[in-house]
């Protein structure tokens, strides 16, 4: 549903794909990348030379052969794999943009879909980011840093959370909550500065939000999560207009 | 250095600040976090409850003291922590905004500081970002996707990809370079659609690129990195000006 100075249709958008990428060395799974699918194997030769698992003359000799459209098998001795890829270098959260296989698991375990009756008029909706912004005190000085902001069901912002990564500001916001034991947040809404990933959509459903607002896109695989788990995703929230993704109901004029 | 309309000075600005936070259980080390200092706490109380290691009461409950200003210590049962906390879940990549001290402590062990006498115009540096913003396909459809692109010494650009995630984007770009036998790539100048992470930095000096552009800021690490290892990063690169912040040599008029 697009808004624009108050008035809603129902339009086609295209979103970019976030799908999940195994990489395998023999039978075992080194790891699982969220990437937009296409140059795959470039992918993880970059990524394998720049974690120093290739390196020389290997880095380009090193053989990946796709195993279908979302794996893909490293043929390179086991041993020196192993050496140089340490435990503490393994990629795999749900807080960045590598593996967020695991993460969409642990929410089937761990999440129940967000029942809220709240609802949010247009107005509040595009009011959001711009109080937002006048609280963010990093970003008038840097330019530079993500901000994260619940609004209470009148409109007004509630606390403010910066950090120079998306994930980091939004897990201080939901830090906080938890410290004042505000948990299941049924009747706040977050805004976020940054793009809509399915982390963002993630962290508000295991906090419970009921309405996610971002000033850029969201990834397909966030609009889907917001869609399974009822949260109401709106994005390009902008000036007089944005789009609602998901659960639109939640949204009147 | 600030460029404007062809003239340059020399300014202050302000960095936001990316350092790390280590998580420890006991004497063991869970987590090592890249994040914005302050609340800190909080931080670490949201990523345990969007992780599923606290859970119900527990959230709220679970002990976190500081231990000094770059450590949080949890206090609670370790074979809960490690039975929700399982390996796959372990969060320590370079490729994110989690644990950029291995990528530090990698750069030491396996990079050599960037040697190139590569130079590049006022003008190339303003055109690049157009360039490529013109060779995405995918950012025209969904206006949601990361580009990173690599020009050569004469402004053009050679090779373009785009991700979801803008770590991802760069490997595509250097994986590419790879396979083609090109590195090291001290002819060449990496340009991002992203704010300047220390990731995207790092990754370009494994790659051997004197030269990094970004439409937006960069991190305090980022420039410590970037003058470190010999990096020419410049940011903020809009219309007629830009900011170079380490190695400004390499920009000419």
């Amino acid at each position: 549903m697009r808004w624009n100075a108050g008035k809603v249709q129902e339009i086609s958008d295209s979103l970019i794909v976030e799908e999940a990428l195994e990489l395998r060395l023999a039978d075992k799974t080194l790891a699982v990348l969220m990437r937009t699918p296409g140059n795959d194997v470039e992918l993880v030769r970059g990524l394998l030379w720049a974690e120093g698992v290739t390196r020389g003359q290997e880095g380009p000799a090193a053989q990946l052969n796709c195993d279908g459209p979302n794996a893909i098998v490293l043929h390179m001795d086991p041993e020196l794999v192993k050496e140089r890829w340490s435990e503490r270098d393994i990629v795999t959260s749900s807080a960045c943009g590598v593996c967020g296989a695991a993460a969409i698991a642990r929410l089937e375990e761990l999440a129940t879909p967000v029942l809220s009756d709240l609802q949010w008029s247009v107005g509040k909706v595009c009011a959001a980011p711009r109080r937002m912004r006048d609280e963010q005190k990093l970003f008038s000085e840097s330019g530079a840093v993500h901000g994260a902001a619940l609004f209470d069901s009148s409109g007004e912002l509630v606390q403010c959370r910066e950090d120079v990564g998306r994930h980091n500001a939004v897990d201080k916001l939901i830090g906080w909550a938890l410290g004042e034991s505000l948990l299941p947040l049924s009747d706040f809404v977050l805004v976020v500065s940054s793009r809509l990933s399915y982390e963002i959509v993630q962290k508000a459903i295991c906090a419970g939000i009921p309405i996610v607002l971002g000033v850029s896109a969201p990834s397909s695989l966030a609009v889907d999560m917001a869609e399974q788990w009822r949260v109401t995703l709106a994005g390009f929230v902008r000036g007089q207009g944005f789009n609602v993704y998901s659960h639109a109901y939640r949204i009147v004029s």
